[in-house]
């Protein structure tokens, strides 16, 4: 039996899904893999509890407890506060250890790269520190230790598919495309069955499936930054800022409150309905779709024929197709919910287990 | 730079075109993962070409050659040749190296045991192995160093999803339903499109899809066996007889030549006919499908809705749907050419990579 040190950077919804996983993983990752998770760090972003001999499943339980009652780590009172992540990176202090970053944050980008540099590994569901400048890009990946499955398609292996299968059997990829938000999926097959655009932005708020702040999803930000997390994996040495973003609404509408926005877009409905229609008179429907082909990224709003794989995706799916070489009369394809804290966990704890099973 | 030795049982179509890839590859991969590999042994089933240092780059094309016109290593002339391939597995000397089974040949299995007893990796397109008695199955993959991709899918990621995104992130798999020959994809999307069922099945022959005597596809054996790895690979402790195995044409036409069968199934076309008609009235399509659920597992023709993954599947792609607790609303679906020397070899490939970085 090995034992792998855990240190979890970020304890929100992803943070507590994968601490919980770990937890109900424990018996049957013990017996089919030969190894034993054990938190020796667990940092939310006011404090961090940190146990080098693995913080107790008890404690565990009561973290989760406190947070689910919206308390902070700080105020948990259990064992022993540091400020730093990259203090926390210290405590582990075997070559065992993975780093995991759950947050949504720029700043965990230094206390990584230490890690990496250690010889620990590392998980990211956090997209920021791979979108930021290229170098932090090609330093982070330097060493075989660190995976990012779930910054892309959550559980779904686009990552794996793209490093350990395409590029790895040295096909040629010509380009990918794929429909990467679910809130924006859910979108788009409600315009395509003839919803208003304000009626759907109003209901995906109201159902949890935007941010408190729907421009952060219609704007295309987050998109894009998992349209340069695959054009970087495939080598191209891209910055986000070269990406052509379309956002779903016009620019002028960045202006102003949230209520403000969600007031003015109905003006909008109007000119939906006449694109979806005019789409459909040339048997395509609309999309929020990624395009990599040729060296250049777009993000936006596209007509594709109703019967290529992103014209039948419904819903919130996820959905990426890759056409290369090997694929070249139709592509290879991977569709599933790419959202969610349950299924980023998910992606989260297959790293986990690979990168644990590699070293074993 | 770390020198990984391969031994290659095979060397048909699918052998040559990973002989093929493995060079073409080369340089791309002393850069990329900074690993060189090297033949050290290369057998077909007349003769092995064996070089511990090394089979030069000219030599392997001078073998190429020889056999794209169809001749044997055996009489190929170069270096020394032993004939049994647990001799071969001597050569290596190294615990990297890489034994690689590209027969389709049951007899393979002694030499992989020991090879990885032995302390090296192995990469499998050979189903027989994996769907023998169970026990070889256990034995085979009770080191992590055993990779089976090609089996199944060829390229597409059906095996690497299963175990490293699904069980390794403590999924519950609740059923997989799945369209795994190319070939009979071909004749059950010709079907709905109205072809004759005798039609189909010459055009496939004269196209190359099925083997010389086209039972061998159409009686679903082969299918049964990648269902059988699919459910192993879940952890169900199955039989090959256990599986349920309805063939496309009736029992009595396994008696009599190629020549009869082909003239007999003519026959059949009628009552094709009139299930896909039947199977229409009801919003239905019928497929070749593998379905494992409940411990069971099924191979046959299915009438499936339209409008699902499996229905809405053209041509000779494969595609595979898990069902499991976190993909529940809609399955994680995997689409992509499922055949071919080049799709397979692809698999290999990647297999090769992951085990070699692995070790690195």
């Amino acid at each position: 039996m090995q034992t792998i040190p855990l240190i979890q950077f970020g304890f929100g919804g992803v943070g507590r899904a994968t601490v919980e996983r770990v937890l109900q993983a424990r018996e049957d990752f013990e017996w089919r893999y030969g190894i034993r998770l054990s938190y020796v760090a667990l940092c939310d972003s006011q404090g961090a509890v940190v146990e080098p001999r693995g913080i107790s499943f008890g404690n565990l339980n009561r973290l989760l407890a406190a947070k689910a009652e919206g308390q902070s780590i700080a105020n948990a009172s259990i064992g022993y506060r540091h400020e730093g992540l990259i203090d926390i990176v210290d405590v582990a202090g075997t070559t065992d250890a993975i780093v995991l970053d759950l947050t949504a944050e720029d700043e965990t980008t230094d206390a990584l790269l230490l890690a990496l540099e250690r010889g620990y590994s590392a998980v990211l569901a956090n997209k920021k520190p791979l979108t930021g400048p290229y170098e932090n890009f090609r330093q982070l990946l330097s060493s075989n230790r660190l995976r990012y499955e779930s910054t892309v398609g959550a559980g779904v292996p686009v990552i794996a598919t793209l490093r350990g299968n395409l590029i790895a059997s040295h096909d040629t990829i010509h380009s990918i495309e794929g429909s990467l938000s679910g809130t924006l999926g859910y979108l788009t097959s409600g315009l395509q069955e003839g919803e208003a655009f304000s009626i759907l932005v109003h209901n995906a708020k109201a159902l949890g499936y935007t941010e408190p702040d729907p421009r952060d999803d219609l704007g295309g930000m987050d998109v894009a930054r998992k349209a340069l997390i695959l054009a970087r994996t495939m080598g191209w040495t891209l910055e986000l800022d070269k990406i052509f973003v379309e956002p779903l609404y016009p620019e002028r509408l960045n202006q102003g409150s949230v209520d403000d926005f969600l007031l003015a877009i109905s003006a909008l409905d109007a000119d939906y309905r006449t694109s979806v229609a005019a789409a459909r008179t040339h048997g395509n429907t609309l999309r929020y779709a990624v395009s990599l082909a040729g060296g250049a990224a777009e993000v936006g709003i596209k007509a594709v024929p109703l019967d290529s794989p992103l014209g039948r995706l419904q819903g919130s799916d996820n959905l990426v197709a890759f056409h290369s070489e090997n694929y070249d009369d139709s592509p290879l394809v991977l569709q599933g919910r790419g959202a969610g804290v349950q299924g980023t966990a998910a992606g989260v704890l297959a790293n986990v287990v690979t990168l644990a099973t590699q070293n074993a």
